[in-house]
């Protein structure tokens, strides 16, 4: 399983809308035959690209799914056919599907005689390589991560504008991967005019990522034509007039699931008060300034019993830096209590 | 040296302006015999108290101090001596004594034919026990802890002035635990008159500490005379028309030697400007408010240039919280340059 989840964790942000998913062969004798994950939205999914590596070595063998096979017949078939088709013995795999339009693929492989376990590593896969995914077929929304970058007192630019560089080159390069694996970036024309940033995800030796997420720019002010966000090297779409659910609804009829919320603080601020922030990823800088601009605009906060709850998942250093990962508690989590 | 430690913690916020050491006493089969600590002043040092408790076991014996023991003649006579008196064959200590006036304990042991090694640990209590006070030998100031609690957007009260709780329970617990080992806390007089607060340090049951450390209020404005900083729990220094670092040198007069810094934001700016904070201890609570008090006034940062660059010593979750503690980096240390 621990094979299937790299090897989800390798097609982030390929697959959109489709979900990131990992698929091992095991043949008879247990040994490893075949890895694949899901191609592009047309190409096959995890288990057919593996079962195709595989070849006759997959009779009588298992199968090891980060995702409970699919039993509809979408664009490429159902897996579960295919997984009986090769006569395969045994499947074991993380999640359970969510989509209804997609379940049903566990009661296919029984019906065919397969041997079917559920949920090894599941927590895992949903809260890494799916979680994004998920959350798109629960609610319908993309998957928003909002990151910063800030001091630890807060503020992600001097009292001059000046913020070059408060995090640092490990937590920029991090940046740069977790951008390459997201469908969409979104920034406000604010950071447009203050920073001009092209937007795009680059490898350490600072060449263009092989693929680069949808840059989306939300706002009522014109983006200047030079702005470098509307250079050619990835798409731009424009989003006037926006508030941050019409914005979530014009992302999801295109397909992207996982959308990283770069800045500045008034949309984020904005993000935040629609309740659209999925998880926050705070880079927090070995820094103090005391004075210039906050991390987070306004978000709708008027008294500390509104503020917005979360809960930490995960507290890491970046380089000289404190990387935080927390999700929003909703008011029925235990956590939430304070 | 672990239990050495152990007694030396247990004793600190009680012995300034002398260092908060432990002692342990192995007798000459390497048995423990005694354990002791500093003694507040003009009480015995703790090899004293540890010999007194061992009589004669110590005879041929050890002993495992946190600090090189004292050779001068002090209040209450040099430590060396009484161990040479008490036929100790061998002394094991962490730090080497800074103080001159102290220094040479090491000599007067060896020319008794003692033997003695150094460095057990010392890094350990130099960032522990005695960091407070070797910072106080060699600068002739005060340590000072600069304390906030804020959210991960760096806030520290709604834009209300709420701010009930923005720490957790474990947090504020420790909090507590944090100022009974301090000599002295400071607040600056536009705390006094927003928050009432009573600076004191409760167990957890809420009741008064048995030793309270003295609390300084600092600032131009009057502090009404009804003002809980002002009750009978512990003592009150009101120092008006003081920079930071008259502050310091009015406490080191005082003989006192670790300093807890409990804001608001406009003092902590001051101290962070002045070059006046050794170790920021942030409380990082997992909310957003987006709007409020900044944990962090004015620190005279006009550029990212002139930002105050830290090193993260630690990163520990306290409860549902995050708890940050760093240290300033010199322009001259490789871990300030970015």
């Amino acid at each position: 399983m621990r094979a299937a989840l790299a090897a989800a964790d390798g097609v982030r942000g390929l697959t959109s809308p489709n979900p990131p998913v990992g698929c091992v062969i095991l043949d008879v004798e247990g040994r490893t035959v075949a890895v694949g994950a899901t191609e592009p939205p047309g190409g096959p999914h995890a288990e057919v690209v593996a079962l195709a590596e595989a070849g006759p070595a997959a009779r009588g063998g298992t199968a090891v799914v980060t995702l409970e096979p699919c039993g509809h017949a979408g664009r490429t078939g159902p897996c579960a056919q295919a997984l009986l088709d090769a006569g395969i013995a045994r499947v074991v795999h993380a999640v359970t599907d969510p989509n209804p339009r997609a379940a049903g693929g566990s009661e296919t492989l029984r019906a065919g005689g397969v041997e079917v376990h559920a949920g090894l590593l599941a927590d895992e896969v949903a809260s890494g390589s799916l979680r994004a995914w998920m959350h798109f077929v629960r609610t319908g929304r993309p998957h928003v991560t909002w990151k910063y970058a800030a001091t630890v007192d807060g503020r992600s630019a001097a009292v001059d504008g000046t913020s070059k560089w408060i995090s640092s080159e490990t937590s920029r390069a991090e940046v740069h991967r977790v951008r390459a694996a997201m469908d969409a970036m979104i920034v406000g024309t604010g950071t447009v005019l203050s920073d001009d940033p092209q937007l795009t995800a680059r490898t350490p030796d600072g060449a263009l990522a092989d693929r680069q997420p949808l840059r989306v720019v939300v706002g009522d002010t014109s983006v200047p034509a030079h702005a470098r966000v509307l250079d050619d090297s990835a798409d731009t779409l424009l989003l006037a007039h926006a508030p941050p659910e019409g914005v979530l609804t014009d992302l999801a009829a295109r397909g992207v699931v996982d959308v990283l919320l770069e800045g500045g603080p008034s949309l984020a601020g904005a993000f935040v008060a629609a309740g659209c922030v999925d998880r926050v990823l705070g880079y927090i800088a070995p820094a103090l300034l005391g004075t210039g601009t906050a991390a987070l605009g306004d978000a709708g906060v008027g008294s500390i019993s509104q503020a917005w709850w979360l809960r930490i998942e995960e507290t890491t250093m970046s380089g000289p830096d404190v990387r935080i990962s927390a999700v929003p508690v909703r008011a029925d989590d235990p956590s939430a209590v304070r």
